[in-house]
């Protein structure tokens, strides 16, 4: 497989480029009778699209699903279900500039490398623009997980530069955090962050961040032992966004500090006394809040001039420019909800395929 | 898939336990005509090793790996590769104590959720124990590397506690490396871990762990957008390694303070500049030093009593006798080097499988 | 997975139904730099559709292959290729007739009890519609191996009920096949099949077919023991073509009555002396031509009223109506062509993936 | 996957070669607290193996199965399955005839060209001898499928040559299939069999067969639209058991004569009224008996001289000595009925992954 497809049996293959006609999305294994409509898909699309907020890039795509196929009657029907969001934006341009000059920490170096050309437009398929489907996907396993499950997925951006969000994770107000421009968890880091990438855009830089997502009601028993653990499988996820550099579940590399009398999370009979492991042990959820972290790196968009190389192995200088995000893990937000949607419903059901003739007593969902 | 198989096309399949009768690896897609013998995983298998140094458990083990199949007059065959841990340690041991708790930490509580019951001796399938196999196979995954692409991994101990090693990337000394009690890099932090480590088990406590492991001389071009980026497979792989709890590529979560125009790291024609990216671009190697970071908790196997329940859900202490490492760090070593082998030798033959048409200058490999 | 997939490297995945907006295809692991054009799959396309012959049906569908994505000026980019054929007749009908009825030899009743309920216009999913976008992604393998490996698929039909084609294998006219009504191999078997099929479409009968397949210059080497053996991956292929009930391999099931000395082919330095092996020996490609044989059941859309039941379990009558094949055998040519090919390429991948570090005597290609 | 596992979530792995130290396989995904013990291997083990009866060759192997992890107490704990079978009859033996030539017929000529170099003792990987692990993993699908779903799975010889057996597919008798030497239906068939046989070994010849599968109590919805139809991977399954070379679903091969009246399978509330799709219809079970038919070659290996070439391209020629069965057909039954167990037990996991939200009067199992 060459890497466009995530998970076992709730599983997405995509395709779609910047500045191709269309990305599109075919969602393998999704459960029958699901009610969906294209309208569903609104909300979080918004949520990733540029141009909603004033600190994410002013690209114009109305990022609208259209549902190709696997639903009937408003519902889905077992079979592979197909869906599309169309580049409006392709706005003509002229691409002579980068086209040969490789963009520093960007994939253009590696994508020519590897393929021998690339489709320069826009970073081809390396672009952010491709996560659209991922979140359209993501619409879905969410729905499945709060709808069957009572699973609640919230996501939010936890510290951009050194400013870091307060927050109580059993308290996040989902509302608050949809409606800021930096899906953060209160009004004081909100003002902080803004004063923050002001002055980011002015200096024409970029800033990293930290997101933060966590999952509720997740059911027992998620997980296989050895290489499929829920962790590894979520880091897998994780990472695999653009621009994140680092993932850690729980207390992360705070782990590194602890000592094993700190760490370990006992139990009482009334549920865990802490989470230092993030609901996870040994691979598999235990039914406490499932805590991640990410770390984004700042985007290599930048106006300041930079020394790179062209396809002839030439010393060039280039600026990169056009309409980007000063801090890109804004938009990861409902990306990162996305795959954590995706890996939990695929664990899901693996667990069910595997486990199914327990008794009721185990997986009671 | 229920978890036991890593890696596309060079492919690790896993079984075995604790105190099962055996741990036993069969490896697919192994190239033919490699030179393998069973000397050959002396030396990583001996590193991994309990007790092979005063901080690591002194379960006596003599993890002599045995192939069963797919060599040949010294030769890999090409046709699928078996190989064998017997478990000659298991000493018979009252268990009745934990069989009915749950350890906190450990995945008694979310195996005997998930299956019904479980394998109570030692942790069974979710022991450490397992990762025995997975040594063994990075031996030949490694060996595949070095000789054929001059590839090496270098991994060590960062990080113990609060006290961080001194290294300088560009010059590690290996031999150093392997020859002290912690893999790590020098003698002052040799003794310093010491100290700490010696404190740690007077308190019967442990401690968390930083493993740095990293790739030189990597060829251009390994990854695949979009979901089997090379970074999201190896934070897998990484991930998915017991006890760990973070993963980092590059500058890892660092970058979240960053600036754009710090973090990028320019080109010149004579090579990159920096490399805050961690030798990968867009989930594609650039050639440059690959460089992870990974967290491991303390163990929580130790001997300070604690709160905990039984399978009867009713509140009960336990304490965790027998032998275990304070820095479960240590052993990890060899551990993440082969779970890195494992990636970059599946990576190799799938950017092959793909790109063989390509022209020679591509991929001179 | 849920069975939308096939291939492991060069790996097609898809969606849509037979009256849903469009059929959607996702070719991954295409080799970068084939160049590609929405004409290259006229042909091909227009083989497989409905209504471009007196026997097959008359549904009207243009089936034009839009590229969304993974070609970049004319050329793959290496990245997913996706592709759409829209569907264009979806006239409005009443389907209320069948809506409750399970139509006898038909998915119909299966996918009720599979899913809980259906898409019971035209079949949905298990509609024959499907098929056309796996012969679009066979027109991108097949161009693969005739222009890289000289690979060519030749597919005819050789029998419908009683009457057997005359051919030769080492001699097949392609223009001929591809120029008459049935796609097969010569004058006498074209008037015959014709007068067979006006009398069965007269009876408002259909009747069976053998479709034939060879692959010639096919690279020595593809296949892998012991469950991906060519033979294993092309019989799953073929009886994975809607109404296929039987698959031989070369001398297929003649081989029940043939001796050892009569059936094994004996070798000269100048070749193989004879090809009951149909190319396959140890599942893995000899070099010789591979032979393959597919039967296809006639269709039970027929307007010859039939005993059936309801979704209530009643007892009913049915009749089948609408425009349907006599032989549903005839359009399956271009299928089965595709569904091999993909095979083929898919092996060339693995092929290479696993043995490239062979010197260059092996594989030549 | 170089090709040595089957199955998506109820997967077998193998590895093992004719003459290599043991056999070998992991199966992943057994659901937990299935009863299992080394005794339960006993039966079909002895079944497939060589020397079992007069027209069997006469190697003798043991045929242990050891169970090695994944039992704990006598039941499975979910966790990964491995079990070995060791090779204790491998003699030490002059092959320096053989290593050199390509026996016709067989696999060696296919492994040195794809390899460089192979195995030459008894055939290496690409023995018979490793399908005894197949069996071995039959078993415990059979088990499952028996124990938890009430489905029986029957195989027998119903050709040798022109000898055709008689038998009610409704009527078998398994003690009278499983104690006669040929594994056929009845008495006549037996000795008519047993003549033939004689005068092919006075010959020093070998003769093909036929093998009837069949599967009674098969749950209704098992299979996947598009790719993975049960039908399909029923063809791959079997298809890739040495020696088949043609597989049939149902009235298969002569469904090409059938007009549709005759085929379709018409439906009363009591049932079906025929069952000419053999169980399956759109790829997926209906309920009725699944019905499977393979055509087996008569070995190469005859002590006939034939003509070969050997590495050097040279014409030479070759006598396979040693102990060889005249009828390889025989002891296919075992492994048939092992390869279906496996298929029909993956997708009944898989069913379950992807239906268990479907009320209960779906799937009542």
């Amino acid at each position: 497989m060459a890497g466009n497809s995530i998970g076992q049996l709730f599983r997405l293959t995509t395709a779609g480029e910047s500045h191709g006609v269309a990305l599109v999305g075919i969602l393998d294994g999704v459960p029958p009778g699901i009610e969906l409509t294209e309208e569903d898909f609104v909300f979080d699309m918004d949520r990733r699209r540029p141009g909603s907020n004033r600190f994410t890039t002013q690209r114009q795509e109305e990022d609208k699903v259209k549902i190709l196929s696997g639903v009937f009657e408003g519902k889905t029907t077992g079979t592979s279900l197909a869906f599309m969001v169309e580049n409006t934006d392709q706005r003509s341009k002229d691409y002579s500039d980068i086209a040969d000059k490789y963009r520093p920490g960007h994939a253009d170096f590696t994508y020519d490398k590897k393929y021998g050309f690339r489709d320069y437009r826009g970073g081809g398929r390396s672009s952010a623009r491709e996560t659209a489907i991922r979140v359209a996907a993501g619409v879905i396993a969410k729905k499945i997980l709060k709808e069957k499950y009572g699973t609640e997925i919230i996501g939010f951006v936890s510290q951009i530069g050194k400013i870091k969000a307060e927050y109580d994770l059993q308290n996040l107000d989902q509302n608050f955090i949809n409606s800021n421009d930096f899906f953060t968890t209160e009004q004081k880091s909100v003002e902080e962050f803004e004063e923050l990438l002001r002055s980011i855009k002015k200096e024409h830089d970029s800033i990293g961040a930290k997101v933060t997502i966590v999952a509720n009601n997740v059911p027992v028993g998620l997980g296989d032992p050895v290489f499929d653990r829920i962790d590894a499988d979520i880091a897998h996820a994780m990472m695999g966004i653009n621009a994140v550099k680092g993932v850690e579940i729980g207390s992360g590399f705070a782990s590194v500090e602890q000592k094993g009398s700190e760490h370990r999370d006992l139990i009482r009979n009334t549920g865990f006394q802490s989470n230092n492991a993030g609901g996870i042990l040994g691979g598999i959820t235990t039914s406490q809040q499932v805590v991640i972290n990410i770390a984004l790196k700042p985007t290599s968009s930048i106006q300041i001039p930079g020394e790179t190389i062209n396809r002839e192995n030439e010393n060039v200088e280039i600026i990169t420019k056009g309409r980007h995000d000063p801090c890109v893990g804004i938009r990861a937000v409902p990306i990162a909800e996305a795959m954590l949607a995706l890996v939990l419903v695929d664990h899901l059901m693996r667990d069910h395929a595997q486990n199914h003739l327990l008794p009721k007593k185990y997986h009671s969902y």
